[in-house]
């Protein structure tokens, strides 16, 4: 089997986490991390460390790039700027200007012979394939997407920009009636309210007026004044002791109602002891199939959904057919 | 959007439920059912049907046929024979020789320019999908298949065989704290008895000896000795109307350990009120992902493992990438 040879762009908990899960895959070899930063300063568990700047001296050296940057800033300048010399796999997650990236892709690779994978990861990603799968199969029928229980960077930020908040760590948390409701096919008209709860863990600043930070944070427009907010103020070291880590998950449920009105439940449910681990090894597989679809012919932008899962698997078609099928 | 033009060759369960589906999908049209016995005698709901005799007549007229036969003797002669004259798509589901039946269809699709897809439907089919993908992105971990609760046709036909039993239902049941040992990575040497539960509703005839049922059942190699069997016997009423219908399911849970030893669970579930039913719908839509990727060029035997998700959906790029992605 040939072995692919990937780089990594950004090394943040992304870029760690796909450094640690290319050591997994026997048939990848990581040639080398990219950043912005000062390359020395940049400490890797072994894979050398280049200046963003060099990226076009190893236009043959490397099959596909991992980009690992931020949706806001990072990606929509590096996917297009980057497909135009390598092949690539981002995990831009903006839904609401999705298109907008895809098609900025797909000029840059379709005019530099390139395969550019967006939106990679497990929501966009792997939820993406379920809710197209639940709706392919079961085209009456309605499908729900519950989030958590899990950690959201988003909202601890929100939490921790309020005065007088130290850390803070928000819990979004799916409401267990909610999905019972969805796998019976009752959850098309939950309200925001109705199917998550939010849980955050506050350290604050001595002297802070807490009732004041419960206030701001329930209150909070969009981030959390649709929601059941419950506040916890905790000391800084329980905040270290119970919190350091990233869980998170979800479920997408189609409930369909096929021709003799039978009700029929499909479920997918993701419990992750770490987000960015996960992701990155779903950026990994996503690689190996950006790889082999680009040796096919396939040019331009694609999505997860455009992957037969075949070419994201190391395994042998005789192995798939004869131990997985 | 082009209208998909559809046979169904064999009109039991699956072949009524296929007939259902396509009406829930707009993108397609059945063009006809046919079938081995005297067409007359048989009853669609408002589908012409012909002899397969004549089938061969309908080359122009249908893009996919979706084979509705058994595994044991239909689909390895039908499946072959009908792909050398129409791209197919059938539910061949003997494990043990599915690759000499998609050698067999590869051959014959090849050399006449068709696509066929073989075991479609659940499992295999979407069970496949959800082990391969597991085993791509967590390719350290162990992945643990369960079945029901549901009927099994073929435990429910072995136990009516035995002398004195008039009609028999047999459920199969995942084991409950089996199930949780999977989702935390302990499930790797579960037996079969340790995995599943067999239980069993019979009619006994009048006089008939139940204990001599019941002991035959429990003991009875292959089918029931490696599991904890439950016989419970009752009367024809109530077989009739607690047990008419065909329910099915089960989940595929893939536990894996990412890089950092963190502990990650892919789980994927299905709850089916009528498994014919699903399995005919699982079928309709890999029916629409050979009729496009035939169109593209491609050619010979795939299975689900080859499909991009977005093949099987009526939805169109800009809807999947505005609304599910």
């Amino acid at each position: 089997m040939d072995t692919i040879r990937l780089g990594i762009v950004g090394y943040g908990n992304l870029g760690k986490g796909v450094e640690l899960s290319v050591k997994q895959n026997h048939d990848m070899e990581l040639i080398a991390v990219f950043t912005r930063r000062d390359p020395d300063s940049v400490k890797t568990r072994g894979t050398p460390v280049y200046s963003v700047n060099e990226i076009s001296l190893f236009r043959e050296k490397i099959d596909v790039m991992i980009l690992c940057g931020g949706s806001a800033k990072d990606l929509p300048e590096w996917s297009p700027k980057i497909a135009s010399m390598f092949n690539v796999v981002d995990s831009f997650d903006t839904h609401a200007v999705v298109s907008e990236h895809f098609d900025a892709v797909d000029r840059a690779a379709v005019s530099s012979g390139t395969l550019g994978l967006v939106s990679g990861g497990w929501d966009p990603g792997l939820f993406s394939m379920m809710r197209v799968l639940g709706n392919a199969i079961l085209p009456s029928g309605t499908d729900t997407t519950f989030w958590g229980p899990g950690v959201s960077q988003g909202h601890s930020d929100a939490v921790r920009r309020i005065p007088g908040v130290v850390d803070a760590r928000q819990y979004t948390l799916p409401v267990v009636s909610a999905l019972e409701k969805a796998r019976n096919g009752q959850a098309g008209n939950l309200s925001a309210r109705e199917k998550h709860t939010r849980l955050c863990y506050v350290v604050a600043a001595e002297n802070a007026d807490k009732d004041l930070i419960r206030d701001t944070i329930v209150h909070m427009p969009f981030y959390f004044d649709e929601y059941d907010t419950t506040v916890i103020f905790i000391d800084e070291e329980t905040m270290k002791r119970d919190h350091n880590s990233m869980p998170h998950g979800g479920s997408v449920i189609r409930h369909g109602v096929s021709g003799g009105e039978m009700n029929q439940t499909m479920e997918f449910t993701l419990n992750l002891q770490s987000n960015p681990e996960f992701t990155s090894s779903v950026l990994v597989a996503c690689a190996r199939a950006v790889f082999r679809l680009h040796r096919e012919g396939k040019r331009g932008a694609i999505t997860m959904l455009d992957l037969p899962i075949s070419t994201m698997s190391g395994l042998s078609r005789e192995e798939l057919l004869k131990h997985y099928l």
